[in-house]
């Protein structure tokens, strides 16, 4: 089968990448293979538990596609021929290219504990056909254990905690949750917040083995300690898929993934590689780095789908910034570009600062919440690295102002002096502007 | 009495003035004149009618300045001597100072209208003294005419109508509401949100004269009709304060602002003018500008504090952007820069793209709003002009991240590839992130 336009994976990377090549491309044929038949909106897997009324609910259709004329086949690719231009799939069919798009994602990673493969241990595999049986398997546990306190593990903590009579205990392995991406004030209010709802929270420790007949009973960590499960989930992170790439002699880079250029270019020029399978180099350093993010995985999808056949959209923010935002017992929290704890590991001269307002004004208007923000800077260049934020609803778009401020090389004297909005019942006061504020305590110190 | 930096008001511009000059002058002697005795929030003005629970909850003390070792004195300011630099006030003290900051403000307009100074007839004056007896007489009246479709009178309109057994009806010159700040669609969006509240909405009509023995019984339109009201909320607008400016011999703009430079000086080195009594530029014409907003009157008080003594805060963002948010029955509306017609009234060549997406993903989410985005570029440098959003609270922040968009100067081709934090629950989707999609629109007609 010829096409023009050829693009693995039905996840947001590749949904994206084939949507966006529409777009610039009206006129040519473009196909997508994706692997599972019902797949699933990843961000919103935590919340199938409790939060939505309906498990179903968070299935990602196909009819966006279908919209944009693209041909959707379920099917598997095990192998590239990159001189004849074609990809073979596990159903023995062969499918021609001018441009292919790797969109291949990424596969939960699964720890080597003895016992990982008992019945009730659930990795996390974007897939509703897999989904929503573990769902209600979970559903039925009373003590459900959750390993690892990254993002993903605490949003899960979080969701199943809000079922009645569920006892929720959550494992990471070093010192704090969330230690990836908050700094430790920040990874403090989240350990509060999930300890208050009743999730017991273990840190420093990790799991040794996991006991039971068949299914899981208990699991034993590094300290002797036996800690009783009927269901465990796994959010101990992700591996790119690169398998097929490899094969066919595509670059890895000094990560795990793809390698790709700034046009998301493999070292083979007719082939693209976008979202988790696919290197991502740090904004700062232009170190590898294993940002694993939808919202990620989607803009690296533009920037291909628009530039298969000529470089239209020019990337201008080079590399990549970690950007996201998470949720604990109705505390937003984001984070965007360098910690100030990663900023040091990486030998950074900083100066941060921090600021406290609440979310309305005057803070007496009903439903007002606080707002941190911690702020990182160069101490010398005076640009913004990095930031984090928790507080109320407005903290989903106030990590997204100090994103853009990063990627546009903002200076705290900028920050200082930003012209913004505000209204009573939806920010802080302007004369207590919190990103405003947070930069004025930074100056304070340079 | 002498000191070393005197500031003359006490709202947003002078407090945050002070409060500034404080942190980067540590050593200086600083002192402020206020002519009100008790200060309010001016945003939360419209909110003391039902919101508040008490509508003494919008007072704005003076905490913050004592806490910063600032001397508050409640007088009036009435005359500048430039050569012995002094301040003489209407209970006949003067004041040395070293450095003068002017934070006069502004006064409500009052339209020549016939019968306009009858009793039940309220301007909307910044001092609790005079709000705090207001707002019980309006809560007594059953029919409440505001005059004035900009976002103050919306404001008004949709507080008072929340009151039981209201009777609210605005009126608007223009031929639709928020004419100044949205395009029309925008506009439309909330006349519905008021008309379904049971406010109506009158515009293409003025108030030719107000009846009544002492107090107001109705109002005459220029149509002819007549309309019974028990008061009426004067939104007309704002005339900047400078009388003892212009006494002094400063410079008044083209516009009716006290002239200032990019680091708020006056035509005096000495003397500094901030928020709505001074100048303002436009970001992208250089005209002079009417933009009289506490968040733009805080942004110029810290330059201006800071750079009292020597320019430390470069002032990177030249000119003045009109960003503002607001609030209509729940639906919050944001704007910032251009809007496609003030754009198109300057002779701009634009092109827009708008987006309508849900501000959770799955949009199944509970309490999902839908997001409405517009946004304006130049055709031929791509850079971003203005952008318009309606939707739920995330809004607030949403229209902060278009203003720091437009202050940066980013261009489409940036928008399209941005980097951004998605959360199910407090954010669209990152294959729909709202601004991304209207940038995506504009680039597809470029």
């Amino acid at each position: 089968m010829e096409t023009d336009i050829l693009v693995i994976g039905g996840g947001p990377a590749g949904m994206v990448s084939a949507i966006t090549a529409r777009r610039y491309y009206p006129d040519k044929k473009i196909k997508l293979i994706r692997n599972v038949l019902n797949g699933c909106v990843p961000c919103g897997i935590p919340y199938m538990f409790y939060s939505l009324k309906d498990p179903t609910e968070n299935k990602m259709g196909i009819a966006p596609l279908e919209n944009n004329k693209i041909d959707v086949f379920v099917d598997e690719a095990i192998s590239i021929n990159r001189t004849q231009k074609t990809v073979t799939t596990v159903t023995g069919k062969s499918y021609g290219y001018k441009k292919l798009i790797l969109a291949l994602g990424s596969k939960p990673m699964v720890p080597p504990i003895p016992g990982i493969d008992k019945a009730g241990v659930y990795p996390v595999y974007k897939d509703m056909d897999f989904l929503l049986p573990s769902v209600q398997e979970v559903k039925k546990s009373k003590k459900v254990i959750v390993i690892g306190g990254g993002f993903i593990g605490v949003e899960f903590a979080d969701e199943i905690s809000k079922i009645n009579g569920k006892e929720v205990v959550l494992i990471e392995t070093l010192d704090r949750i969330l230690a990836n991406s908050f700094d430790k004030e920040f990874s403090q209010m989240a350990h509060e917040k999930l300890t208050a709802r009743g999730v017991k929270v273990i840190v420093k420790q990790s799991v040794k083995e996991i006991i039971g007949k068949d299914r899981v009973e208990k699991v034993r960590l590094s300290s002797g300690e036996e800690i009783e499960a009927d269901s465990i989930i796994l959010g101990t992170g992700a591996v790119p898929t690169t398998k097929i790439a490899v094969d066919a002699g595509l670059a890895i880079g000094m990560g795990k993934g793809i390698w790709v250029d700034e046009y998301m270019r493999t070292t083979d020029p007719d082939i693209f590689a976008v979202g988790d399978c696919a290197g991502k180099r740090d904004f700062y350093t232009r170190k590898d780095t294993a940002v694993m993010l939808a919202s990620t995985a989607t803009a690296e999808a533009r920037v291909a789908g628009a530039n298969l056949y000529k470089l239209q959209v020019i990337r201008e923010n080079k590399g990549t910034i970690a950007i996201y935002s998470t949720y604990v017992d109705g505390l937003i929290m984001g984070s965007a570009g360098l910690t100030e704890v990663t900023a040091k590991k990486e030998n950074f001269d900083i100066v941060t600062g921090s600021s406290q307002t609440i979310d309305k004004h005057p803070g007496t208007l009903p439903g007002a919440h606080t707002i941190n923000v911690k702020l990182i800077f160069s101490r010398k260049a005076g640009i913004l690295l990095g930031g984090q934020v928790t507080g109320g609803p407005c903290c989903g778009e106030l990590i997204n102002i100090i994103g853009m401020a990063i990627q546009q090389r903002v200076s705290y004297t900028e920050l200082e002096t930003l012209q913004m909005a505000t209204h009573p019942f939806v920010t802080a006061a302007p004369t207590m502007y919190p990103i405003v504020m947070a930069a004025l305590d930074a100056s304070k110190k340079i």
